[in-house]
């Protein structure tokens, strides 16, 4: 099933393609299960366990009569910040935690960047294991956080809402802010090169915090390292797509569109019709349920999936769903019920149909 | 000084009119020492304390050589659902906490709408008494929050980065919903006409979760509340300029332009240009620095506003500032160095004259 590469390249395909970001995780209770076994960040380093929950929504999925058109390797953005020295907790209920976040400039004297990408080897295991094992199924994704996103963690100590200390590095510290977002940009593109050489058939950037930032601040800081990122993957890995998701970054959609990034990913706030006009047909384009919306009836959650697909219909060129790839806006949630995104998953392969090129 | 009344209307201004959300804040060492000693719902249930911390900033910046355009009535958003029997706590270092928040339509029947507006006398009392203290020095805005943002808030309980809860209301109970939402809509209008019957000079509504919902889900359930409040206050004080604030709804702009209110308010998200050219003059526009900027050098925020004014000064007619209102993208945040924020005034005063109009 190379669906998900053949519409990452703006190839013609039978039926839209889908995965679904964080589609392994805790809605699913046989990842509960596992969970309640290993602690998560055992899971991320012991390859049988990340193949394993790689495999859990497969199979669900597939067995439901609705097979996910992609894989998404388990592991976690924040193995990055660790590979760099940083000690990084998950915390029950709260999410990611450093006990010792960055502070001033000379903490970063203390992080290991040579050989950052050597020191996750786990992860390369496991997308050999999970490649090896799904057998061609469905391709599988290798994925890293972006750098901003990760200075964010690493400076915040966590998850933020206002980004007031990362914030304060880009404004009243920039030398020291960039060069952070330098060893992170030399690091995250290694990382990603090694995960393509590992076996991964397809990789996506995440920069969740890419939104916190106003235009001219993510132009100055942001996007040059996003953009070398992908000219350094696609240099080693011209046939490997790359998805770029610079969440609520709306106003970055004209330069990821002259990028090398090959798929652009719309978050939920962004029309997938204004998506479609910002871009012009340069890119493949993928999302944007609301992930909230799969907290609806069935028969809701396909009107919903609908009235998107008519979104990303449209637009110029006019080429029905050519060069899209269905996902949602950000990530399955804990109290999500795994049959809504059955549905959700059925809803876009029917209604697709023959809109996608062949 | 009536530059911002006369901005908000669109009318020629000698320089720029400036104020700061959350002006009245943490950031100022003189409000922490009212805390010190008082709860913060305390401090808006006195109105000679709400009135005291309201007065603080405008004091200080006037001190500075760079007076405020405008003061904001000291208060909370959640007073609310405290008037429709809720109870809210405010927990230091994590923010607003509902013991016991709204889980099925059943507990819709323990809400009191009946006179919630009524209830708020204490805030009424504060306006009248901070308005006559000002003595005209510079208009005194009253506040509200929007309904979804309530909603939000009492359904999650505090804050949130997904808002799971309260779109499984949306898109699973919908009809549940609007009966929130309607509740709501009534408690706010009315809570707005007595807040400029007691003398408020300009009002605006803060969405500050607008931004969580795709744009289908706004048109839906928040748009028609937004519109409805407007029509009613302005129907009421049509003399009263309207701000609507929702923040990351960039999709609304197009509706907000054609609706009720005078002012739009712009976040950091939104670069100024696209805002000047979705409204095209229909509406003044406010906003909207990047509250992380002013943790810059003075220097450095001097060349952020400048850059931010240019924005701002451009776009279809090419008016210059006119209908312009200088605020940040978001509030003013507790690590602000109070200087930084009289340079961002003493910018836009300075960089800003004779541009807008006069």
């Amino acid at each position: 099933n190379d669906r998900l590469l053949r519409a990452a390249r703006r190839e013609p395909v039978d039926r839209v393609p889908v995965w679904l970001m964080r589609q392994a995780g805790r809605y699913l209770p046989e990842f509960r299960a596992v969970r309640a076994e290993h602690d998560f960040f055992e899971v991320c380093r012991t390859p049988e366990l990340a193949c394993e929950v790689t495999l859990q929504p497969l199979r669900r999925f597939a067995e439901a009569g609705a097979p996910l058109d992609a894989s998404i390797i388990f592991s976690d953005i924040l193995v990055i910040p660790q590979a760099l020295g940083m000690e990084v907790q998950m915390v029950k209920g709260k999410g990611p935690h450093f006990p010792d976040p960055l502070d001033t400039e000379a903490d970063l004297d203390g992080l290991t960047p040579d050989g950052a990408a050597d020191r996750l080897g786990y992860v390369y295991d496991a997308l050999r294991l999970t490649r090896r094992e799904i057998g061609g199924a469905c391709p599988l994704f290798g994925f890293t956080g972006a750098p901003w996103t990760l200075m964010a963690y690493m400076i915040e100590g966590g998850g933020s809402k206002a980004f007031a200390k990362s914030k304060a590095w880009l404004y009243r510290h920039p030398a020291a802010a960039e060069r952070l977002l330098r060893m992170l940009t030399d690091s995250v593109s290694d990382y990603l090169i090694r995960q393509a050489d590992a076996g991964a058939q397809a990789l996506q950037v995440f920069d969740s915090h890419a939104g916190a930032l106003p235009k001219a601040t993510f132009d100055r800081f942001v996007l040059p390292g996003l953009l070398e990122i992908a000219t350094r993957v696609k240099a080693a890995h011209p046939d490997v797509p790359l998805v770029v998701f610079a969440r609520n970054a709306h106003y970055a959609y004209e330069a990821l569109a002259e990028s090398a990034y090959d798929v652009i990913g719309v978050d939920e706030g962004m029309p997938p019709l204004a998506a479609r006009q910002a871009v012009r047909g340069r890119k493949a384009l993928q999302g944007n349920l609301d992930n909230g919306a799969l907290f609806a009836e069935p028969t809701e959650i396909r009107r919903l999936t609908a009235e998107m697909l008519d979104g990303f219909a449209k637009g110029p060129g006019e080429k029905g769903l050519l060069g899209y790839i269905g996902n949602l806006g950000h990530g399955m949630l804990p109290g999500h019920d795994p049959e809504h995104a059955i549905a959700y998953v059925q809803a876009i392969h029917e209604l697709s149909q023959g809109r996608a090129g062949l």
